[in-house]
């Protein structure tokens, strides 16, 4: 698996699943694994935006036998989930994709104090279960086939660490870190191999509506941060796939934060990820500093905010 | 707060609020704090063990004036958390308290293919949310009081790494985490200290109950652990928060875990936990290779259960 003569990882021919593949990270990787010769099926909620990205995966395909479907479903609760996996495998007489990537999520930053009960549990949903109970269905199906498979889950830098603003989100996403390192010991029963994903800022449609609630503090934090588009990550995503990394990270800042919060995950490379571990053994803290700094810095500016707001009321 | 003659936390004469208090690492904090001269509100779901808790508290008290009070209530809903809290408040006029900790919860380990959406949501809930909803409830409170306080969340080995079986307990306390993580940071913004505790096996009435239906191989893997009694744990996460620790952990294993996947978590000792680091950067390979191949050979062992269970029809 990881030897100099290892066969990587190859697409072509295959049957593979994305959620949220009608924009984003979830368009990029779909558009990516046609040009590879994947046969592609994408789930996403919203239909003209279905019909749209349908319109951009035809366009990449490799061969005229290359099947590309599209479905529209929610996937925030169990049943959605496994409705939309059984039409997704209906045109394959119900066999279970061989890959899938779970790219569906959103995330919507406040301040925790000010977050309502229906916040919470919408980032929760939006951050989690909409992956969760996708890679609970295929995991169903692909022990019951008794076929090996992948999954590959979606995080974010923020399954590694966390800043103010992301108490909806950054529980989600760690969250979703559990459920990858379980699965990654559990589905050795079974030889479906499980990755996930940790990508930093990227430039989407979901990050412009993110930034529309996301504190001040929040964003003057995130200012200095690089980013990468949604093909940079979709493409930093399918090597860690090709390679078959547990813990996939496409910009040098999520890749200290990986080295540094390894914890029982396989490394990627011992002699980077220990350079890498090192430099943030130092760096994490400096940071860090300087952050938290920021933070309480703000203080008086946020709790006017919160007097206008009428929360003292 | 890190220096040689910073001022450690003392709970004397201050109102303490233990969330699963009836019982375990609960109730052995809650006499923990007792003995240390703290007025203590503990809440719990059954009111059998509540009274008896109450009993063994009354014992430990060092004045008469100190007040200890027991509250019957679930915490698993935002609602039910909120009304718990001001039932808390109201014998002190309604003010929250100085320091909350959240020690309720519960696992019932099983593999994911067998887990039912039942399952999976309450692992979320007994893992997650009645801790979350209770720092919500208690992070307003403190906000609209201009209250500086203290908030401990409970995790557990399980919140810095996973094994077969815990896919609906371990992303919940990799969530408690994230949430931990997140406010760290954002509670610089009023002065409110939080804290997360990271106990490994603690031999409990809990501890029993998930042994029922915890997977052959998760008991296989866990045989040769240590463990802490809940007062063993109790002390542990009361010396982490006089200290001002971020993170704490109470045994070796853990603490490797900690020094290996702080992320941007502040380090308890620099030089210590860059040993833990060290060794734990060769240790976890060696740990997750013998584990592999225990959960790997399990699998026809594993595919017989299946079948016998009717998984495959």
């Amino acid at each position: 698996m990881f030897g100099l003569f290892s066969k990587k990882w190859n697409p072509d021919g295959l049957h593979c699943y994305v959620t949220g593949g009608s924009t984003g990270l979830g368009l990029s990787l779909a558009k990516l694994l046609v040009r590879r010769g994947a046969n592609v099926s994408i789930v996403a909620r919203d239909q003209a935006k279905l019909d749209k990205a349908l319109e951009e995966l035809e366009i990449e395909k490799q061969s005229p036998n290359q099947r590309i479907y599209a479905y529209s479903f929610g996937l925030d609760t169990a049943q959605a989930s496994t409705e939309a996996l059984e039409a997704v495998c209906r045109p394959y007489d119900g066999e279970v994709p061989d890959a899938t990537f779970t790219c569906a999520g959103a995330s919507r930053p406040e301040f925790f104090v000010q977050m309502t009960e229906e916040d919470l549990v919408k980032g929760m949903s939006n951050g989690y279960w909409v992956q969760a109970w996708t890679a609970w269905a295929v995991s169903k199906k692909l022990v019951k086939q008794e076929k090996r498979g992948k999954i590959t889950l979606v995080s974010s830098t923020l399954g590694y660490m966390s800043i103010v603003g992301y108490a909806s989100y950054s529980p989600a996403k760690h969250a979703l870190r559990g459920l990858a390192d379980t699965l990654h010991s559990e589905m050795l029963l079974y030889g479906i191999g499980v990755h996930i994903f940790f990508p930093p800022t990227m430039f989407t449609p979901g990050y412009k509506e993110e930034n529309k609630t996301k504190p001040k503090i929040t964003l003057k934090i995130e200012e200095s941060d690089g980013g990468l588009t949604s093909d940079q990550a979709a493409m930093a995503l399918f090597q860690g796939v090709e390679k078959g990394q547990a813990h996939i990270t496409g910009d040098l800042i999520t890749s200290l934060f990986r080295a540094s919060t390894r914890g029982t995950a396989p490394k990627n490379n011992w002699i980077v990820d220990g350079l890498y571990d090192m430099i943030a053994y130092v760096a994490t803290p400096v940071w860090r500093a300087s952050v938290d700094k920021m933070v309480a810095s703000h203080a008086a500016e946020h709790r006017e905010r919160l007097r206008e707001q009428q929360f003292f009321l």
